[in-house]
């Protein structure tokens, strides 16, 4: 399958991208509003992987061109840019694509981290409201630690779940999904039930923050 | 240590007094609304433990009786009650005594269980805006599978997370949980982070639901 990562050059796009190329034959486009820089990063994925003994091309190209290849799209985008970037690729989207939300909303106060939810419901919502009718979206990999995610040396042995109210493209991505090793996927229901979902990011910040020894954290569910 | 139980009758009241009674040799007592119900509950949990091999006595009692006689007065009853079960046991707390919040509020819809976030900002704010001046109110116990915690032969294996804004009532609470077998205890910070604690509850019931063969789901931050 050929997946893009709009947004590919940030760091859960590369911890993404990585894992794809790494334990899958996906083949992996990294996608950003500046193609230049798409495919720089593409080039530094290649060559992390090129030390690792794999040889896989990864190519980088603009976002709508990225979108406009691919089956399933990832918009591994900030929260706020997500909307924009549904809309701006919107024409490149077939019936069949499936798009996939892993974004969440936070904000910092003195406590800590704090799930921001938007007013459609959940930044997945908000991907779906935004996306053409007939393309649907899929939540996951909100929960994941980008820095851990992108460390090949790292194993995960954590959970991801999934929301989304198309069966189909919810077993794709699930296909998708466990693909990568030591990433246990899970059913969450439909896409109402994001915002629970999205809330936990804020939460493993919070938890590392206030518990030595614990950084880069993911959630199991025993 | 004492420790009071009010709305111990219940699902979560009853599985905290087996474990501490069965795990620790702090105190348990049982509240109520009702004096006669927390006497026959108190009295079925004995039997219970002495099925087990371990002889201890638990009393029940009026929820105000239970809380003047404790040093740890947790909330045990349904989020709706928090308000005023604390309200109704106002003038029986001490400064020095500790109360912990383990409710959180949720509705279902076609979709799964969402959180209910109180205006307070969460169930767990809201025991606090009650509390009287001088007593601290810990979060915690908040995502604890009701069913699992009540049977004894459970190994638990979950995390709870605490979360206050009094260290030192934290650290109570803290011990008190680390008593019980099978329970990691971590810091999750500041009260204003307790929203999105109580968020997992509903979604603990969403991923049971739509997983085959996972049910009494707990966390674990990994």
């Amino acid at each position: 399958m050929r997946i893009a990562l709009l947004g590919g050059t940030g760091d859960i796009g590369e911890g993404l991208a990585l894992r794809w190329a790494f334990h899958t034959n996906h083949e992996v486009l990294v996608g950003s509003r500046d193609p230049e820089r798409a495919r720089t990063k593409a080039e530094e994925y290649e060559t992390e992987l090129d030390s690792r003994g794999v040889e896989v091309s990864i190519k980088g190209f603009e976002n709508g061109m990225a979108a406009d290849r691919a089956d399933v799209i990832v918009l591994a985008v900030p929260p706020y840019h997500v909307a924009d970037t549904v809309e701006a690729i919107a024409e490149r989207l077939d019936d069949g694509d499936v798009l996939v939300s892993p974004a969440t909303g936070m904000k910092r106060d003195e406590d800590g981290f704090h799930y921001h939810r938007p007013s459609a419901g959940s930044v997945t919502q908000l991907a779906a409201d935004a996306a053409p009718e007939g393309v649907p979206v899929v939540g996951a990999f909100h929960n994941l630690a980008a820095g851990r995610l992108a460390d090949l040396d790292a194993e995960l042995g954590v959970d991801t779940l999934l929301v989304g109210d198309d069966e189909d493209a919810k077993e794709t991505v699930r296909l998708l999904a466990e693909g990568i090793e030591g990433l246990r996927v899970l059913d969450a229901g439909g896409l109402a039930n994001a915002p629970e979902i999205e809330a936990i990011t804020p939460l493993l910040i919070n938890v590392a923050m206030n518990n030595e020894g614990m950084h880069d954290l993911g959630v199991r569910f025993v």
